[in-house]
């Protein structure tokens, strides 16, 4: 999805939480964690870490904008000792982008401590908060786990555990939301009823994990146990034990995966409710070189994102896989655009075109989605000053054109350059000789069958959407 | 009250609200009205403001650790659009010193947005947050502005204005506040019955403020209107007028002013409840020169904070008034001490002795009080090795015996130099010829009669103080 | 190169030089180009302008440690006013790593300023040093540069311009060499007489710029002109004529260019003396599928230096190309790595293997160089864990053998894993279950027969390498 | 000197060797040093440290912008390991404000490694860099310590120690100069024949100290030995002797030491040739009491630089001595002026005026000097605003008349108040009720008669002064 190259501005969050049960430390654990899944989000980041074998459930957390590795350091890492602990890298798809927005939320409630770390959507969010400050409630900050946390603390108050309370939380949230909660000694997870973000559990000697994706489980070299199941809660406690409530679920079959997490969000390394993500993208490429054939000599990806649907692409049509750009690595989250000059667009500076690679060929140039066309037209333009002889466009996922509630930040109807248009005139905007999308048809056919949540493609959502856009409301 | 020379690590906070009923923005005044507050907190302080003809209320707000030099940009106050704010200026003498607890506290309630900042202590804030916690409140701070902003919230579901919401509120608390609350169109001043801390009001054009200090007045070019009563509520709305409320006034005569603030907390060129800084300090000198009257040569204070009671004791005693010291001036917040060499005593670094001046002579050293007295010690020293003839130690408040409760930070009994020694036993271990320290019975002089809290001198406080040592319970 | 995966720590220096006879601003366009020369050095870069039209040829500066894009402001690139510049980014193979020794060198002399920014190792620096010092020098860096641009002053009081100056300098000067120097008027190229580091000409309607590689030319959207000849001394002066000093060179055919351009320092995009990088890698990789067949189910490079020679060895070879690892794109230059626990190995952290492609096959794996041989040791046994069958390992260049005396940082032979092992024992140690290396014969094919320097393969020189180690002796 | 209150941008450069011979780091004791100097520069610091005892004078070294306190850390200082080594605090007067200008000046030549630190201005400096620069000279800087640095490496060619080649470098110069120097193992002290700058000697143990003030030493906690001969050379070797070259010096009774260290520059605490600066200033203002005495209530100084002359005033006048400003401790170097508003003056934010001292009363203000005269003009209507009956402005130095070639950074005529107006015009202008300058006759009576430069308050000066204006032509 490139509005601007390698922007890569749509992720989401990441969560990640641990339980050492052998008691070490889990505070750089975490940071390795975070890093693996900084993809999902480069806004800000945050670790709490508590001891379970102290008197009192003591927090300690460091939160700060930007990336995991600029806001950790050798000396906060070392001061947050802690056996139990939960962290978070950030996007914001709702509320501000500031450092009381970040997480985790750290809160002291009836019953001690409580830290959590949120992905997803609330679509009654409003809904909650509104309710909650008729009751008095104070709000410091635009994040729905500030609302989860609100209604775990009055809830606790009339049931027995943290995990009972957290559940009964959970049902009164619509949207998604894949969320662990740290407790003064017990790891929790939950997951949506409709399952719209990935969670899975690892293990690591006798440490357990709850996180987003396995790949974070790789990096750590913890092994997969399994995904936590929508509508699940998990919990881990000091017996090692993996107790699982699951009456929070829907009937098999009524979830509704975020399909975007497979063409897009997850990192290809991981897997999600048993789907490998490299493999649901190169089955896109082959999809498409199925339905949206076309003589070329090269198939090409825009990288990064692009590269595993051509080279599925480049598999299914037999037509030779090769490398059309050369990115610079070192584009930062925080690259400076002097005023000064206007020479230089910012896609140049982030991409360039190998000739060598494409002077005198006919190209399919493959991409994972396009949003609003600009970056993907002057790609397009790029190769044909490169000498391109034909430029095929070919897009792993089908045109975007309605809104997302769930957590995917997709601009407004009037900009999405599909909103409109036919498929011939999206392709004459881009430049190209032909556009191919991958068709709707084919979305559950990446997952296996697996339900899923098409919503942005279709307009057709599991549940209600909210009247009013929810998004940005609570800005300050 | 030097327990390292300079450091001047016991202040308080400092409040700072302003309404410009102009409409011009804000917040460089609150800005510069903090600077002039720094002498009450260095450790943290934040902004936050508001526009009142806007359609929301809504809040932007800067916090960080250090000065307001260090903490506020250009860039940064620019930003900060508005014509109504609050300011705050940090040092904890409970909750833990993170940005968490950095003031001013901003939240969204049930009536749209509000802003606090608060000076002083509460007794019962524990009593007061178990309280909310049983009926499903979360804290996300240790402060005591958290708990106040809960119950301001909780009264506004059953009061028709947020100033009735806030004396309400405040009516529960136990201890020292000096309050300022920023609600989308009305700005909000209280202080607490006994008015422990200093609360005043100003005007510059058509703008009001409620501040700590008249110095804050006076820095931005603004006139005094009066000081807040003890237990008074005072509103600036957008007609102009400044409305109040006094009904949680005690009787007049049962305040109780901390003595403290005249004796050292308060800049020497503000005027607290009528009673000028400057002339409470240099009259606890004359008192010294009446009631420990000395044969000697010159008369020098230690450093800042002793100078005027040194200029208060040459007047009344005729021994002449000179300087002994030169304080480094670029000693700051964080000054380094490499560990590579010992040989250089932090007292040295800040303090030098000016020999000329003290060489063959008898000296009269004022200080404002005594502490650990290993500071003191450590002068009266130098003086000593720089050729004085003799060393007599006057201090401008009688010996630090007993903790407060109300948001002074006096360290624990046992390491107070005074406690379980004569004034004989602590001349000696001070190394001086004789010692004198100023009169209980001469502190209400130095105010003119107003009633005072003496409870660090006496152990008697205005109401009973909690069993539990409160401070620092809710650290993380 | 990959002694830590992707630390990519073996760069040498880039150079950007402009002159924009139409007087637009050029600092802007310099941080582009540097942008673009980021992967030569990241240890730290300058910029430094001048404006011509000025009466006094006034330089402005600005150098720091990290990469362009942290060094440098929208502030201070905005500060810098002037229609001719040079730039630098540093990776110091000679001189310690500190700010002092960061490029470009600006300096006052007798006919005014002059800015150099070097790439290159030169071997009788010390002793150009010393004979500088028996007339009184004094150096205040340990970089070449200060060399040089002594020589430069000094030829400049006997000749009538700064580029025969520059090319008399020139003369003295043995080793490796591309060199960008600014007069207050001109803009002077200057490459060694072997043509070790490329150097190349670019045009932007009527600015010229002189850089290392034609990638940079390509980020700014300039056209390529030429490449500056081995030994040519290049002149760009007030007139737009790019005029030209051949004296310096040697005869046609007995150039050294550095191979180690080709197969690894170089941007794949580039083109060095005509030839591209990108070819000459995928080219490497084709000889290795001639050269060292072995039957596999799938090719895979070591990101990113090894996809290009993948992708050689998989057309060759008939093989599928494919993705074997995921790299984590947050890896910065300063990645923590917290103490706490030592579970988390680097490679992990940085790379992940995709279990999906290479699960039950036979795999070729392909790499540019191997150094030490830990990190292809620790990645043979991630493909090994993730379920390939086999592991063929392929080198893309031959065995590093001996030191390089040009720019190039190799570790002393003990370090080096082909120093005193046989190709048996090699892949033995690293686990493989094959091996091989790109021929030596092989190298001169890579640049369709140009005349190189592959002394780091063979101990064989163009000169006779220094008999000291050169190697940080002036390091402070 | 008071052009902008407390703002004391007139200071020049501090200097601090040491050579300790029991072979303990020095690195610490050098901050400590640079801290208690810091009142002669502020922008920026540096400290260069080497071992005597490793086989190569391998110097380390550290420099910044800002304060000693800001630039040093912990860390910084740790890794700075040797015996012998110089410091530096700078204000520019000549040269321009960046890092490549901050000292000390480290260097290679001929015999190994030197580092500079210098204090003062040469008046040949232009001259000698152009010779220098004809016989092929590079200059990166523009302090004249790199002029001085490359004619002690010519000299140290002709010569056989390093002492004797910086005397006969200092007999080149012309102008004012302290200046320390650090050979891999000796330490030298050099100042000039006029003696315009201070330079003493003091030692600690078996350490030798060499700085500009003796408040150094203090700090340290090291006995003054002696000052540094004007035009004496004071070497400090490894067998703990002082020798003394003494070829330089002027016939007694010729030197010109600089008046201003003794009325504004030097720290009150400080000797400088025997001199006590407090007593200086004291007796400075007796002298205003004799020659222009006034009726009044109450003498005040402004701070921090006019209390000394004020409590001399009060002394001989009998008139007795108060405090009328408080001054904000917390003002930094870098003190942010927001623009939003512009109803804070930037005098009341520094200063404010205590009402209870001034009210009804005569006063009678003293300040050091006038340059401008705004600020001056300012605090005499804060007086009167704050109720001063009447106020009298007594200056404890004649008028500012003439430009100084020595290193104060007096402003162009043009802009002094004292230029082309008779003391009652100036005394209009501030709005004062009467204005009294110390005479010019009682200048050479403040140091018991030593021989003075006075030329910024005659014209006349001890030396022929240049013709052009010499202050910053080599800025870049």
């Amino acid at each position: 999805m490139n509005t601007e190259v390698c922007d890569e501005i749509h992720e989401e969050c990441g969560v990640f939480g641990i339980y050492d049960l052998d008691r070490h430390d889990v505070a750089s654990t975490i940071y390795y964690g975070l890093f693996a899944l900084q993809h999902r989000g480069q806004e800000s980041c945050g670790i709490a870490v508590s001891d379970t074998y102290g008197p009192k459930g003591k927090v300690q957390s460091y939160k700060g904008m930007g990336l995991a590795n600029e806001v950790f350091t050798q000396e906060n890492l070392e001061k947050m000792k802690g056996d139990i602990g939960v962290g978070h890298v950030r996007y914001s798809t709702a509320g501000a982008s500031t450092i009381e927005n970040a997480q985790p939320l750290v809160l002291n409630y009836v019953k001690g401590t409580l830290a959590l770390a949120h992905n997803g959507n609330l679509i009654n969010a409003n809904e909650l908060r509104h309710d909650l400050e008729y009751t008095g409630a104070i709000f410091q900050t635009t994040i729905d786990s500030e609302v989860i946390a609100y209604h775990i603390a009055r809830e606790r108050l009339k049931t027995g555990t943290v995990e009972e309370a957290v559940r009964r939380a959970a049902s009164k949230m619509r949207g998604a939301y894949s969320l662990v909660v740290m407790s003064p000694r017990k790891l929790i997870g939950a997951r949506d009823p409709y399952g719209f973000k990935p969670l899975c559990i690892g293990k690591r000697d006798n440490a357990y994990i709850i996180t987003s994706e396995t790949c974070a489980l790789d990096t750590i070299g913890a092994e997969f146990v399994r995904d936590v199941l929508p509508g699940e809660v998990v919990t881990i406690s000091q017996d090692g034990q993996i107790s699982s409530d699951t009456s929070n679920c829907l009937p098999k079959g009524q979830e509704a995966r975020c399909i975007f997490e497979y063409i897009y969000f997850a990192r290809p390394d991981s897997r999600c409710d048993g789907i490998s993500i490299y493999e649901s993208r190169t089955r896109a490429g082959a999809f498409l070189a199925q339905d949206s054939p076309v003589e070329a000599d090269l198939v090409v990806g825009v990288p990064e994102s692009g590269n595993p649907a051509a080279q599925g692409y480049a598999m299914a049509s037999g037509i030779p896989y090769g490398t059309a750009f050369i990115k610079n690595g070192y584009v930062g989250r925080t690259f400076i655009k002097p005023k000064q000059s206007s020479r230089e667009s910012s896609v140049r500076i982030k991409l360039n075109v190998l000739k060598k690679s494409v002077e005198g060929k006919r190209i399919i140039m493959i991409d994972d989605s396009i949003v609003r066309g600009t970056t993907s037209g002057r790609i397009v333009s790029m190769l044909r000053e490169a000498g391109a002889k034909e430029v095929h466009v070919r897009i792993s996922s089908p045109p975007f054109l309605w809104p997302c509630y769930f957590g995917t930040d997709i601009p407004a109807r009037e900009q999405l350059i599909a909103y409109n248009k036919t498929i011939d005139e999206i392709c004459q905007e881009l430049g190209a000789d032909s556009l191919g999308y991958l068709k709707v048809e084919r979305l559950s056919e990446l997952v296996d069958g697996l339900p899923i949540c098409k919503g942005c493609f279709t307009g057709e959502y599991p549940m209600e959407p909210p009247k009013e856009d929810i998004r940005g409301e609570y800005e300050k």
